[in-house]
């Protein structure tokens, strides 16, 4: 059985000007999100802004985030490297946090092979044992993918035991669940339908929009879970319109400006991204207000 | 209301050495096809090597696949061109056989504009008024798409009636049944897992793969209907595997390589397409047997 | 050594409201490039629209550039089709007008594997015999490419003998070159620099451009057939905006544009294609004034 | 007039197994590219890996490089960041060891605006003023690029002096030269035919291949610069196999194997990268000696 399932949110990361992490506000995120009911937390996935942040930076981010969830529920940190030497370092410093599990994430500058990629992973694994790891995978965003026969071999190594796909295919993520027969459960990302997700055989999701609506989010979870499809489906149509802004406009920008209106002094985006136009602001916002969340 | 719904299998187009339509396999086929229950026949879709015909060949297979329903089931007719013009003939062609709907296919050389796309379609829906059109998108075949924008617009001429999407984003048709707000059913293709676009509001499917395990599709889109979907996911899991062959090897000889497996003398994919290899039919046929359909 | 060299214009396709070819404009169009000193005509390239016409549109072009050339310059004739059949038909048909070599595109719809595509291009060269054969290769509009190992085997075709790539990589050029060992030659096209495509070893350029600028285009290949690279240099610095102003506006509706300007009624592109707006008109109308071609 | 010309090969970084950079062997490959003559030096580029090393790594590599150079040729270190910060700090770290130029390279995560591009390299150019920069474009392996509007711009910078796009789109270098009228120089990169480029206006090449085919290319660029074309065509053709050789296989991969046969201890690239197979190191060792590099 599976020890993580449900609504994930990726947390931001917010930044003060001296370049120091603000843990108060981060903090009150956390707290904010654990009353709503989510069901673990994950610090540095991309709505994390992983990839413009120091090691410090990283280092802080999730030592609040532990610190402030309080062992209430899991938290599951993003690791992110181009070298296995460095994912690898990344895992220990945080396992010495005290997380409960790893989202392993693949940079890549040159193509890998993939025995590249399998060796990658491989590293996480062992250097995490026996803490699960959670593979991530996203073709937008990465210069390198999971090929579903990589995925199948990963699914042997006893702590890969989730995957999380942030394609827009979700016959993909049926293909991985019939291929790893139970050996790896499939959260779904932003860019799937969750309730289609659900009704697939995932076991929750992990994703940016959580951070901003967790108790809708929450809803449409119980009723996906409990089988009640017709309430899954009205509570997933107007949710997916916060979907649909969190791809139109720029996954740390959007999150950030929406936390920003529901009084989460989160800042801007990391530079040179750009915050938000008055006109984008404005559009998140009607959004936020027709789901309740503002 | 819609008076298309259900599972519409894409027809091949089976072509003598002559070059002349095989009328007896094709009048076959779509025998067997009502015979298994299928809801409507679709001619001239991608299965069906519209971009390989010449326009004496298409017309010959939409005459010989109304002929053989004799009414029974709706005959959808694709309608593919780069021109308005050509659109409007073969619009005009079929709807002389008697066809119950087109299937309105943009092939594009170089880039159009939206206002382009749109005229196209315009034309071919004010060709066939009253007779219901469905729109057909392809981003992988196609070298234009329908954006959003468009759909929307095109979703208030009002013999438009339904969408069939081939991308692979599922929530692109979440989206679109959102946008249309009612105007415009939706049809999965077979890069969507149809229980899912069933979940979300879609009114059946138009694929290939249909063509080769109709029943087993019907017995799928029969328990989606009623909302029974633990059945449906119980049928839907083998059923995948049959797109997921037809994902992996080229569409017209994956379905035609099929055909002739179970008993239809279909041939081959027209040349310089080269026929499946052994090994491709040993796959094909080890899928087929396992869902029952060989 | 080589029969076909130097600038050969890809023609324009004028056709009337009522879907005739305007064999008199066209008629005029080529007096006036043989006039201006091109080597050669190319009608059916992209630039000709050939995806946009029907077989008997097709075959009028061809034949009434034949005609007006009156033997003056060679006319290579561009065969386009999806299937061997209609392709080894155009080839004939081409022939028995009295063509002096065959532009062969390969149009996809299916992806084809390197023996399918190889196929192809060898049953038009057999069809042509003796008569050469120049392949034509475009990665962004057709949907299939010609990949190197192809194009080398192709070379021992006796009367395949030219290679005209419409890639923007010119470096694919010398790979072609330096793999052939004179046994293809290559023409550049409308992304490329003729002036670095000369100085590689290429023996021309068939491209839409030359259409409206053949007096300049003569100039810059004469300078660098003769070695004069500082004067080729001279030429072909205001002459690659007309390059650039082609690449930024679609192909057909770009030069069809500029002949009205210098006085060819040739008409809009074919729906639903859009005609120019004024503002592209304007910036069309600025370049071919500063090469003096207005 | 500019200060940067000629030849600049980009430096691979050998990197211990513990970790360390291996300063010995990297001085003494500085001190043969200098005594093969080469014009510059360029440590951190793609082939220097600067994307699997550590900011301690990359420190240790230009301060190798500057020290082994003493002064004989210029050395331009390449800044690499996904945040303002992080590429002010490396402009400031790399000024402070002496380095006569800045290499600004943008690496994103999320999709960038235009304005956010130009307040990158602007930012890097007030860090590095009066020191000239040069901007880095490679399409292929950044996740953002350079506009011809933006590029533009930025060449009003006064110390933005240079450019080196890595597409392999030569006509783009020639926009950007007719564009920039004498403000930006611009430099070839491996996927460009170098002669070609010297022929357009170009200044010289920045590349991965002529770390290992100094003497080679210094060749080719006399014969080019003194406006010799027939031997620079005559010397460019066989070094275009080592081009070739370099963007089919792994480019440190490829490089590191390739000092590796010529006796510089570079070692294998950095994990999860693999090294080349026994096949890929004939290939390239055939290379090497068919242009006298081995």
């Amino acid at each position: 059985m599976s020890e993580f399932f449900g609504v994930f949110p990726y947390l931001v990361s917010p930044i003060k000007a001296n370049g120091d992490v603000d843990k108060t506000v981060l903090a009150e995120l956390v707290e904010h999100l654990i009353a709503s009911g989510v069901h673990g937390l994950t610090p540095l996935g991309s709505t994390g802004e992983f990839a413009y942040l120091t090691a410090k930076q990283r280092f802080d981010v999730v030592s609040t985030v532990v610190d402030a969830a309080r062992g209430r529920v899991p938290v599951i940190a993003g690791v992110a490297a181009t070298t296995i030497q460095d994912a690898v370092a990344q895992t220990q410093a945080y396992l010495g946090l005290g997380v409960d599990g790893i989202l392993a994430i693949l940079e890549a500058y040159f193509p890998l092979t993939d025995a590249g990629v399998e060796s990658y992973f491989r590293a996480i694994a062992e250097a995490a044992h026996p803490t699960p790891v959670v593979l991530y995978t996203n073709p937008h965003f990465q210069r390198s993918d999971l090929s579903l026969p990589v995925i199948e071999r990963l699914s042997h190594v006893d702590n890969i035991r989730y995957i999380k796909d942030a394609s827009t295919n979700t016959g993909r993520l049926l293909s991985i669940i019939e291929r790893t027969e139970g050996r790896m459960q499939v959260f779904a990302a932003s860019a799937h339908i969750p309730a289609c997700v659900m009704l697939i055989g995932g076991v929750g999701w992990m994703a940016g929009p959580a951070c901003i609506v967790p108790r809708q989010s929450l809803a449409l979870y119980e009723a996906a879970k409990r089988g009640d499809w017709q309430l899954a489906m009205e509570l997933q149509r107007p949710l997916w319109r916060v979907n649909e802004i969190f791809a139109k406009y720029s996954v740390a920008a959007c999150i950030k400006a929406a936390l920003e209106m529901q009084g989460f002094a989160v800042g801007n985006p990391i530079a040179p991204q750009q915050p938000l136009n008055h006109h984008a602001r404005e559009e998140i916002a009607s959004v936020l207000k027709l789901v309740g969340a503002l």
